[in-house]
């Protein structure tokens, strides 16, 4: 009788700071490198995580999702607990749970949460300093809440995209071509502001080039009109610098 | 004409994680060590700071105060912008003024105020890690308030005291006497509780070794009694361990 095959389904928490982003590398700390490797070590399996996404050098994350199969009876509580007394302090499950075997953390995935945190007043504090950006120009809050407004919905973000291989969870075929639900500015004390970005899908780099380029009309130095005349131009030069990474945090990874 | 010298008086703020604690020394880098190399490169002379005390290696300064004497005519505008965008992003001047040539950071302290952050939920977010002590083991909190309720008051507190040399503030020919003023459980959310401390002055390790032994009550192993005990026992070798630094911000420095 052969054993069947369980799938798991994982919920991390991590400060990206310290690592060259999701993605395994053969030379570079990352944390699907670190991941795989506690749960190798725990499962005598070789263990192979399949991540709703990636995120870059330095982004952070509340809630990715990923999932991996094994043969291991290992329980999943017990898992966490492994798992998390091997992990560096910078990464940490939250959640394990056994799925479906049709579950699948990339191709499943229905839509994303993103939020970029920026710290407005002239002296940041450096507890802050891993998870804000600290910008000490002015903003102009009513015109950045015009930009957000302006991106919900469907539109091509090829502005946006920086060169590199796709996402291609759900939006095979639909070229750049994504949904964005919903485009907000909270306000979470008085020294931050956040922009939270929830869509069906990103691209490369796409949170922080709309960042950088909302950023510019913050300080006046576009309107909004001109904003939206860089997406609608479909055209990469068009948009501003791309925010920097420690600012973005992944939130969330919508499922049905 | 000679010139006059001035005083600077410095409030700042730092994560400790990366330091050997605030005091200069040759090898290892320290607060300090990194301030004063700062502040002689703006003001072309060499800067000696004296600060309200010391922290040891991995606390942290919510407001740590020290000032120096220098020739200087520089703005103390300029000096906190200058300072600051030198420094890493780990160490902040919150405040530079000029103040009284009889100001003295270290013998006016009239007294300092200490947080200690303990993290009470099963699993620690990375994000946290680097400022709460992570307690996963149930705490009495009632108890630990009367602990805390005990501490108030003037009292010897050799059995809460690291060997090591004595901040000489307000306290030369007091020995191990201290007061504390107020000491509070408070529960800034539903994840976090923090010991509060404000006091006249604390030894070498204090803050430390206190929550580490009012833990002991939170667990259950030593009542409030065996705890009043320990500290009318004057005897280091009574108490409990000592904390660990990362849960532990210096947060305010008091003057008249």
């Amino acid at each position: 009788m052969t054993q069947q095959k369980r799938t798991i389904k994982l919920v991390i928490s991590y400060d990206g700071t310290d690592f060259c982003g999701w993605q395994k590398q053969l030379s570079d700390r990352t944390v699907q490198g670190d991941l795989e490797e506690c749960l190798s070590t725990i499962t005598t399996e070789e263990i192979r995580l399949h991540s709703a996404g990636r995120t870059d050098a330095g982004v952070h994350a509340l809630g990715m999702v990923a999932h991996f199969v094994c043969a291991s009876r290992i329980p999943c509580e017990i898992i966490l607990r492994a798992v998390n007394s091997m992990l560096p302090g910078s990464i940490r499950l939250l959640d394990v749970a056994e799925v479906e075997a049709s579950f699948h953390a990339r191709y499943l995935a229905k839509g994303k949460k993103y939020r970029y945190s920026i710290f407005t007043r002239k002296i940041q504090p450096p507890f802050d300093r891993l998870t804000s950006l600290h910008v000490r120009k002015a903003l102009d809050l009513e015109r950045i809440e015009s930009c957000l407004k302006l991106l919900v919905g469907t539109h091509d973000f090829s502005s946006f995209e920086n060169s590199g291989s796709r996402d291609k969870s759900i939006t095979t075929g639909r070229g750049a071509v994504r949904t964005i639900h919903k485009a907000n500015l909270v306000q979470p004390d008085k020294n931050h502001i956040e922009l939270e970005f929830t869509g069906d899908g990103f691209l490369k780099n796409m949170v922080r080039n709309l960042v950088g380029t909302i950023l510019e009309v913050g300080w006046g130095k576009l309107d909004e009109k001109e904003f939206m005349d860089i997406l609608l131009a479909k055209d990469r030069t068009k948009a501003k610098e791309t925010a920097p990474a420690h600012g973005l945090t992944l939130i969330e990874v919508y499922y049905d």
